[in-house]
């Protein structure tokens, strides 16, 4: 039995469940608003932000919480099947720093701006967004596009020619600021196709049908060749 | 040859320098500020954010930037020996569920207010130490330190019975602030004694030797029986 608590316009907790599935790994899901931890998840993970997945394993109940450590924990079974992490100690290397790029410097300049100001302060009522805010994000933003456009323009995949735990890290991003509309895909030509491969896999269709009550996403959101 | 770009008082650059240290790998320093990135940093790291490793390997130059990036590649190297991460899945994602509270959580909530406001300020000539920022800064450090006593109430290291990365990750930011005496050590007595076993490793001696001109650490700073 495995769970995850999770939320599903959270790019952290998108994270989880894309490493999760691309392993084929059976999971349920629990949804907790970040802003809002329940008593019943503060209970399970002391942090109280999630992701957290809860794992029955035969040396008891594993609790491991943060992005990071859920996806290197699944990735890291041994088997050797569906590796999400390159053969190469050096593409190893290049696929987590880039994990870190995301979860640390897209996160701080993009996140903190356009998802803070659009999502967490929409669905906590506790203000509206402030324009300002969101001009520094978007600016962000398109620096960021931009380096990801120079990365594939080398490569088929963000770290190397294998996808990893940085495109999973990545396509979390980006799928949640597509639900907001933020991307106006017809200017990056090499990162849209690189969405659409990612788009297209069996792991990514369950994100696509998530709905936020009173939030819509856009038409193209959803659909595989946008 | 290895060569490790890093800035003394930096704790992710600390971080790589426990971790080749403790896998006992040789390597030279250039010293580089986080603020003002060489144009020779530049044209190495396109970041332009120290540590930033550069190897000679048999397929090319390696260049590893990011603290998490480098940390794991020298633990990833299938030795078995010195090893930096535990033998049991659930405590090796226990150890990078806390490198990740390290890098991102008590970066964002402890440096981000007293390594700023005391050294980057004060060594890029951008201003005074503002007293508001230290005192909430200092607030989430107490914050901090409480958890890590609480952890260590169960565990002899951080995230299990046995030394890993998230010691090294921990140490490296805990070590910045005592050369600034930010850290009354009367009070945390499980800390101490953890922070004793840390500083008494040989992979810790070169920090404990760093000066920054104008700025001198405490007494106790280098002393193992502090």
């Amino acid at each position: 039995m495995r769970t995850l608590h999770h939320w599903p316009l959270d790019p952290d907790s998108r994270q989880a469940r894309l490493a999760l599935a691309e392993k084929k790994l059976k999971f349920k899901l629990i949804s907790v608003a970040p802003w809002a931890p329940t008593e019943a998840f503060l209970g399970v993970c002391v942090e109280g932000v999630p992701p957290c997945l809860v794992e029955d394993t035969d040396g008891g109940k594993a609790i491991i919480s943060t992005a990071r450590a859920i996806c290197e924990y699944v990735t890291d079974d041994g088997s050797g099947r569906m590796p999400l992490l390159p053969h190469s100690a050096r593409e190893r290397a290049e696929a987590r720093r880039l994990c870190h790029w995301f979860d640390v410097k897209f996160a701080n300049d993009v996140n903190a701006y356009i998802l803070t100001e659009r999502l967490e302060k929409c669905l906590s009522a506790t203000g509206a967004p402030d324009p300002s805010e969101l001009r520094i994000g978007r600016g962000h933003l398109k620096f960021h596009l931009e380096y990801m456009e120079w990365l594939l323009e080398s490569r088929d995949w963000l770290a190397c020619n294998q996808m990893s735990l940085a495109d999973l890290a990545a396509g979390a991003h980006i799928s949640c600021l597509d639900y907001l509309d933020e991307i106006k895909w017809s200017k990056w030509s090499g990162l849209k196709e690189w969405y659409q491969k990612l788009k297209s896999r069996p792991s990514f269709r369950p994100l696509l049908k998530d709905t936020i009550p009173g939030l819509r996403p856009p038409h193209h959101y959803a659909d595989l060749d946008f």
